[in-house]
């Protein structure tokens, strides 16, 4: 029998899901749920219902594992407990900060319903987590770097939509190509923020605003931007559309790290991702995890998990044994 | 209190063992088994004992997890069934297409002894696995690469080595920098051993003995040599010796696949290892899965593991608390 998945939310997590379920041949689709009118919401799989969110309760026993596609903002802390209660759920929390209390949170009613969730799985937090454990766990002398992109930032997107006289904007954060070298030459430097990302900007400026304005509020802007090389471009509406519409996102994590009596051996491990659409990424790692949690909810286990509690064997439609003979 | 762990054979591995059991603070090592005589065996740490193989059963109690650093042709598939009934083991068992074998043997001991065992426990297997694993979970309709160097190959090294005029030799193994480009590119490339490979001699000559035909016979060997662009390189042992005698290894894992409704977007996902010492590395794996071994024996598990059955957290010191907090 397969796995029923239920989507709540159909934005572009919503959409990477359903084209992620359709690659799994232990998975089927069986509703997606949104706060809008249903009869306002196409998606791309047939004979699917699409239903009002304050039906979910009718499905309870109709899907195994509901993968929640809200936003960190304001959707998953409230979503992931409430549903948790009745499903086995899975989100892609990214809020690094409020990753324990929205833990203790989605774990207690877990565990009051039986259920299983977990929580935060993507690439960062996710994959990007898992190789931080793995490469600390194996090289414990040794320094992390994560770096990210090149790939479009939304919160600093909207910092810049923010500023009078933009119209609109797109943000890409860059890792900076000779930091990346320093690291993997076992250097171990100490990097500043600004000498690990650069922010290229592309804005469209409102009719009658000042270019030279605009630039240097950007470039001023604490947090967001005044640490950073940054390079402002002003382009039109239809430039901003035609070339700067994509989901490309990446980003790298590499341990260096020291072994030998006399520390006289260094290590470097690294992991990256290239990633031509970010959510479809996102979504492809949810699924997995959708795997998983119905594996693990059916061993009995129960609460809430997140991808370092997980064995990759529970990952994947192969067989222990053929996982053996083939991929170990 | 501490893991007491156990090494068993002290070569290039047994050290590493070693080297890595100082770094971690949650374990100590307490004896070291040889088959040689232990008079002759002088260890780098102070105050543990070097025993005789035959002792080993004397130490049935006082050990957690004995961590076997024999060889994977003759060693491991007699000592690990062995040993699993006495201990819980952690291997480097690296004959793949024996894996499945090798599990169903030591699965037996260690079940019927009630201890748990890890095999294949190193960077290929171990590792490059996981990574197989992960990227196989995530992206199922994709295409693996695997590369492995630049290092020494030391089955090449001993088949040139088996050459008549031949004193002494190192292979090295190095991936072909224009396959990993179109790997990395997303092209998906069909390719061939020669165009993922390339193999690197030098060689050190008998007196008398004739460079041409040595080099003809090495280019020419099937299976090792013929199927790939080789170089040979005449050396004296003295350059040998000083430039040739380090142990660095790497190299990488790579998937490539593709998401979407109609397949548009293609994602890369990159594992590489960059590593000044094969065995320290291999050793700082294996006691990381020892450290899971004990947890999962006091958990009341047994029987036979790989690195795929087993969670991430369970490899570190650190508290899944923590590893929430500061890691995912």
């Amino acid at each position: 029998m397969k796995t029923r998945i239920g989507i709540l939310g159909y934005g572009n997590l919503g959409k990477g899901v359903e084209c992620a379920v359709k690659e799994a041949n232990d998975m089927e689709l069986v509703a997606v749920f949104t706060r809008r009118d249903p009869k306002n919401v196409t998606i791309l799989t047939e004979n699917v219902p699409v239903c009002h969110i304050d039906e979910v309760a009718d499905w309870k026993d109709k899907i195994d594992v509901m993968i929640l596609c809200g936003g960190s903002a304001t959707d998953l802390p409230v979503q992931t407990p409430q549903f948790a209660s009745m499903f086995n759920v899975i989100d892609s929390f990214d809020t690094h900060a409020r990753i324990p209390e929205h833990f203790a949170a989605v774990d207690k009613a877990a565990k009051e319903a039986g259920k299983v969730a977990v929580i935060s799985v993507g690439w960062d937090p996710g994959m990007f987590s898992l190789n931080r454990v793995y490469a600390n766990a194996i090289l414990p002398d040794g320094k992390d770097y994560t770096f990210w992109g090149k790939g479009v930032s939304q919160g600093h997107s909207d910092a810049i939509r923010r500023i009078k006289g933009v119209k609109n904007a797109k943000q890409y954060t860059i890792p900076v190509e000779s930091a990346l070298e320093r690291v993997r030459s076992g250097e171990n430097p100490e990097l500043t923020t600004r000498e690990k990302h650069e922010r290229e900007c592309f804005v469209v400026l409102e009719e009658g605003a000042d270019a030279a304005t605009v630039e240097k509020e950007i470039k001023e802007m604490p947090n967001y931007f005044s640490d950073y090389n940054t390079t402002v471009h002003f382009i039109t509406e239809e430039e901003l559309e035609k070339n700067h519409s994509g989901m490309a996102h990446g980003g790298f994590v590499i341990r260096s790290g020291k072994t030998g009596m006399n520390k006289e051996h260094n290590h470097i491990i690294e992991y990256s991702l290239k990633l031509d659409s970010n959510p479809e990424f996102t979504t492809s790692v949810l699924i997995a995890y959708a795997r998983a949690a119905k594996r693990l909810y059916d061993e009995g286990q129960k609460g809430c998990k997140t991808v370092l509690d997980i064995a990759p064997a529970y990952l994947t439609e192969m067989s222990d044994e053929d996982l053996r003979a083939h991929l170990l």
